[in-house]
């Protein structure tokens, strides 16, 4: 018998019928004997219509405090209608909003962070027999205003409620049945993995394999939570995310291929190499709050250095029009930019007792006559840029090079 | 300057136009100097959305508490738009549900009483110059469950609000722009009231002149709030229900003539008269869940006696099956009944130092020979049974006979 929380996002809330699926899936877990509690998210479509009724009234930029009024009854719908049909297939159930579990947040509407969940009357209708439904992505602050987390937060709230209540597991219900190895799309040879790390799953999600939300993986590391994605209507084990307990044991070198279609490559050329040159360039581009991913200086060379790094191409325009700014207030050579790239990464907390990781991955492309233009690495990671056109044929490369092509590894 | 509470129904925020409107009118009162509490229902339609959703789940009977979890989301989105609408038009104002001011109620779902409201965050807001919306017709009980007050429980929040913040008066806006002495569609003639007490409203109400609900002009009459019925979308005065202030003053015997056409008759004749005979005949019925309105019984004759009620004629049926098991088990000699009627009513504090309204009423009713079927009297109010088909005849002679055709009447 183990503590279980389980979330449903929109899509799999999203009628009437998915709602009653859900509820004798749920109900699979009860009989067996386990503790349930479930979170969900509103019904898919359901926060856009609310939004846009926002919108209607008050034009693009919504009362922040307000708008998590409204779209909080998204949620409030969803917790009703699934105890509703839990209830109707003889589980007892009961629901529950952010405010009356008691989901603690600051007071940053429409984007608010957990602080505190009192766990004590969830834990006493489970003690009662009870499936208890808590509303996703919601919360309420010191003063008693609803605040919501931002959307996609109802993996947030899943896990939040699955460490407070120190949970044997935390489920999380997508339209994928796990995390594969790289994009099925691009490769048809990725695997689902049985298993892989925190820090393993932030990379791969950063990168662009957008099961699960970032927060909630963070979250989930922070506290321990073990994390488990799954297809909500298929039956089978999805992928079990935990701390990387076996270190001991064979592990794989690399656990995935990412890569990431959304980048722009920008460069400043011959940059006068002075202390504080990178806040220089950096500086005014963070005060336009562009974000900035890769970043790469290259040592010095006639006291000038050349500076490159990313951003989101729909910041590209943006950027260039600041780093042209910058480079004649501090009388750099040349600007220059490129949107037609990609960032390709091999992820694996092996990589971190295995030498000559990032060779092979540099050999692989080289076979394939695939030209590196950035390189940057962490720990865990090794993320290349290379010409867009060439994503495809790079990331096949390198789920062969790595062995993930191969049938279900084992001891992973 | 005063502190009014405005309670706004479904059909006056139908649509975001109409929120719009209403925010502006709530200006007008902010402009002159007005501190403002405004209550507000679920957009029209919104609530039956929600209930088929909840039907469709858990079939005719959803689960009380659940339902209430859902329903009471369509005022939290009407609350939000409203107060974006009042913002957008340059007046702060911020949202509360009926959980966050703290409106306690007891458990019973779907139709909760308000046992008390916390009033202190309202007037802190309206202190720091807001307009405070609140969601009508939903409270919270002592374990923190959301409750709703049933049906058109708005006006009741209104006005518990305007008693809890001891307002100056508490404006219920309709689709309609007053209290009329009879219904308008039947006697052309029929004039707005400016004023009528509790009492008379409440017989008016409970009649079928269905402006406002019965249990808000109760728990205005019980507080001492004044009451003013207003139409949403034109000026005008309205019609003012108070406490009957100005005893000494002129006052009109008669206020307005109510009828119902939704009730049916029972009789059962030669019952033995001994003690206890009404609760043998009335007890099964009110075993059966039928409401009675009027009961009559005549003295006895050779130690029988008939007894003659009305029900609703929903219950007509039900009504008529018990009776005759009554009839059998009783040893009564007949039993009938009769849709065809009409209930048409005299309202007016008035009366109460008036000798011979009622014969004034019975004369009026001659004169159009028109027959009279059971009479039922209290303080305020003669009624009378009489053939469906004379409803607009009476209604017509009576308004005439107590003189409420004439233009506006003065001293009321």
């Amino acid at each position: 018998m183990a503590l279980i929380v389980q979330k449903f996002g929109g899509t799999s809330v999203g009628s009437v019928e998915r709602i009653q699926q859900v509820a004798e899936k749920v109900k699979k877990f009860r009989e067996r004997g386990d503790d349930v509690v479930v979170v969900v998210s509103a019904m898919s479509g359901e926060t856009n219509r609310l939004i846009d009724l926002a919108k209607q009234i008050s034009g693009d930029q919504p009362v922040a405090r307000e708008l998590d009024v409204m779209v909080s009854t998204g949620e409030q719908v969803t917790i009703a209608l699934l105890a509703m049909a839990l209830i109707k297939c003889g589980v007892p159930a009961v629901s529950y909003t952010g405010a009356q579990v008691r989901i603690l947040t600051d007071s940053a509407f429409n984007k608010a962070r957990i602080l505190h969940i009192d766990e004590q009357n969830i834990r006493a209708d489970l003690n009662a027999g009870k499936v208890v439904v808590v509303a996703g992505f919601q919360g309420v602050d010191e003063q008693g205003n609803i605040t919501t987390l931002g959307r996609g937060g109802s993996d947030t709230t899943g896990v939040a409620l699955a460490a407070a209540l120190k949970a044997d597991e935390c489920q999380i219900y997508t339209d994928v049945d796990g995390v594969y190895t790289t994009d099925p799309r691009v490769v048809p040879q990725a695997r689902r993995l049985e298993k892989i790390t925190f820090e393993e799953m932030l990379e791969m999600a950063s990168l662009g394999s957008k099961v699960l939300q970032i927060r909630s993986v963070e979250f989930a590391g922070k506290y321990n939570v073990p994390l488990r994605v799954l297809h909500s209507f298929q039956e089978g084990p999805g992928t079990l995310i935990t701390l990387d307990e076996e270190e001991s044991m064979e592990q794989p070198i690399i656990s995935g291929i990412a890569f990431n279609r959304d980048e722009a490559k920008l460069t400043i050329r011959g940059v006068p190499d002075t202390p504080g040159v990178a806040f220089k360039i950096l500086g005014p581009i963070s005060a336009a709050n562009i974000e900035v991913d890769m970043i790469v200086q290259n040592v010095s060379h006639d006291n000038t250095t050349d500076f490159t790094f990313t951003v989101h191409r729909n910041d590209y325009q943006n950027a260039l029009a600041v780093l042209e700014n910058t480079a004649r207030e501090i009388g750099a050579r040349e600007v220059s930019g490129d949107t037609k790239i990609t960032k390709v990464s091999i992820v694996g907390v092996g990589m971190r007792s295995h030498a000559g990781v990032a060779s092979r991955m540099f050999e692989a492309l080289a076979k394939e006559s695939i030209n590196i233009q950035m390189i940057s690495t962490s720990e865990i990671k090794v993320s290349v840029v290379i010409e867009e056109k060439y994503l495809e044929l790079a990331v096949r490369a390198l789920h062969t090079a790595f062995e993930l092509d191969a049938s279900a590894r084992q001891g992973a």
